[in-house]
């Protein structure tokens, strides 16, 4: 849903054109060869894919100084040129909208955040005009274009029509965001949901680099799941997926917001232990910092609602693990605030219930602060620059 | 892992030659024009990929004689020449062989069952081998070469390596088979899972054509799932992908031969049908057609062990969807024999804890025959034939 032109076009749309970019804008500097080694593409394909993308400075091309041999000319390496482009990324939260401004490369040049005291899809929009305000008024001194809005939201998000079918946070149904931000701001918007946007972050520059089957599960307010799988973030054929939120742990559990009962997040997103909390130790726990500091000074109830969340956790892994094998699992979200009190059990959870050498999965954690996700958003910004023509690149 | 150089190779080692390859196999004939639309390459991509192939016989081209136009010449079309080579297929359960000849377009020719009374990787071994000598010998009326051989066993199968790691029902550990297969057949030989494999026949030539994102459910002794995500079969970086099985259904429940308890399997497959109805109504059942036949007669406790495993499949059917999104979930295996009497709890359960849009994924029933899977086995040779030097095409 690409309701604003573009200012420019990416001179290349080619699949080998944007597989080639997208490696060396994770990967580079690298040499044309390995470049094309790593793309899997033939070295003419490479050939043929750099020559617009250099001739229009989104590629360049320089001498490696450091591999300089001892006679003839040294290799020359291909990067991207990071100050050619530049993107918005926004998340918004229920309370807060997090907005960044990134070059090509997706490095952060600016970084703001306004809280939102309405939800109503009209009052977040006028703050997120706002927020793009100023964050363009900021580019100016970069000398780049904005080419491109990314805005991340949690719950179901159709990123090829640009609507958010349901944010529970929000209390959105059926808001077609893309066309709307395009409206207010005159740039091309990419709608994704949070937890993709993030998992897109990881793939291109963080935990995920080079690996074609990982996964990003954000613990907090809800629990969520990004998945790549054979190089490419899934989206669902119906617009759902990663939702180990609504795996069940235990069917006779406590009532999920889904219907069901005993899901992950039923036990484990931060509304459920505060809620355990209260009934076992009879403490009116007001929000999670409290209830950190009860488990922290080891009132049982508080530990054991911890303990629970972090069983649940591991074997919401576990079962991503077992259906499809990912090399690593990255554990973030603003939960990570407690995991001292539930990593134990996550990790004796997964170990327990992943089926024979699915254990070997490398489960590690990784904090990233909301910016790391609206970086995420702009590199879905990103994504829909470099491929416009295609499927959207998360499917 | 190929012991045995094949007798001739295919002649386009690149992923475009594969590709096009693959999608004239599964969808031809098609014009070079909707062959190049639908592998997603361009027109000069396709001409440069199918030359090779027509010269070698393995692709033909013909004029579309239905779709001749008023004036001028007909477009042509281009096909697989099915009679090109031949490829054996063989299934292994813990009581049969089931072998298949196949063509290049992995039409079944001929097909062999032989019981087995000794599942000691030696005596296996010895009978593949007597059944690839007679599906060999009736190769010869076909007048084409067998260019590949692929076995199909449940469990833990690395095919990368060729190694079964474990297969519950042989009772094997760490069996090089296709080593030791490529040694008694002079044959190349693909090993894979045999849910994966029975997936890349439903893939290529069944309920799967054309789709990115579908997943196989076989119910039956084990209760397994072969998942295709962004077109390619799912295998798990550590070789354990799909175990629907392993799936938690409740915590509580009857314990699991992979440790655990409340597996789907240990609630859903054969065994686990057949104890719960021993428990609950005191007749020593001997098999599954006597437990058929008790529920059939409406035997309260039989009844009920079937609509406890329906909701088992079922809730595992939902958790597949809510973290993949399939566009379609495919049921088979031999359990399907009692389908009437859990069709109902499968899809009142995947209903209910399906996510969101996640329940429009379409849930169908498929009854395939073993010969079916063994036909899987050997569209895997065909597969390891046609990309031999690629990694293994299951990842
Ligand atoms: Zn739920
Ligand atoms: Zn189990």
């Amino acid at each position: 849903m690409r309701s604003t032109p573009p200012a420019e076009t990416f001179p290349a749309h080619t699949p080998a054109a944007s597989q080639i970019f997208t490696t060396v804008l994770s990967q580079g500097p690298l040499t044309r060869l390995e470049a094309a080694r790593r793309a899997g593409l033939s070295a003419a394909a490479v050939t043929k894919a750099v020559r617009p993308l250099l001739a229009a400075g989104y590629l360049v091309e320089s001498a490696d100084e450091e591999a300089r041999p001892a006679l003839g000319r040294p290799a020359s390496l291909v990067r991207v040129d990071g100050g050619r482009a530049l993107f918005i990324g926004l998340k918004a939260t229920g309370g807060e909208l997090i907005g960044v401004l990134t070059d090509l490369c997706c490095r952060i040049r600016i970084a703001r955040r306004i809280s939102l005291t309405d939800r109503q899809d009209t009052a977040v929009l006028a703050v997120m005009g706002e927020l793009v305000h100023e964050l363009r008024t900021g580019a100016v001194d970069f000398g780049a274009p904005v080419l491109g809005l990314g805005v991340a939201v949690s719950g179901d998000v159709d990123r090829a029509e640009g609507v958010v079918r349901y944010s529970p946070f929000l209390d959105w149904r059926d808001v077609p965001l893309a066309e709307l931000a395009a409206k207010t701001t005159g740039l091309p918007v990419t709608v994704d949901n949070d937890v993709r946007a993030l998992t897109v972050a990881e793939q291109w520059f963080g935990a995920g680099v080079g690996l074609a089957d990982f996964a990003v599960v954000t613990v907090g307010a809800g629990i969520g799941c990004g998945l790549v799988v054979h190089g490419r973030v899934v989206a669902g054929a119906h617009g759902v997926a990663g939702e180990i939120g609504h795996v069940t742990v235990d069917p006779a559990g406590p009532p999920c917001h889904c219907g069901n009962r005993g899901c992950v997040e039923a036990i484990a997103g931060d509304a459920a232990i505060l809620r355990r909390i209260r009934e076992s130790t009879g403490v009116e726990v007001a929000d999670t910092s409290e209830a950190l500091a009860l488990a922290h000074r080891g009132v049982a109830g508080a530990r054991e609602a911890y303990a629970g969340a972090g069983e649940a956790i591991g074997r919401g892994i576990a079962t991503v693990a077992n259906l499809f094998g990912p090399e690593r699992v990255i554990i973030s979200g603003e939960g990570l605030a407690g995991y001292d009190l539930f990593a134990e059990q996550i990790r004796d959870t997964f170990t327990q219930a992943a089926f024979g050498s699915a254990a070997h999965c490398d489960v590690q954690t990784r904090p990233l602060p909301f910016e790391e996700w609206a970086r995420g958003a702009a590199a879905t910004a990103i994504q829909s620059f470099i491929t416009p023509d295609d499927p959207p690149p998360s499917r």
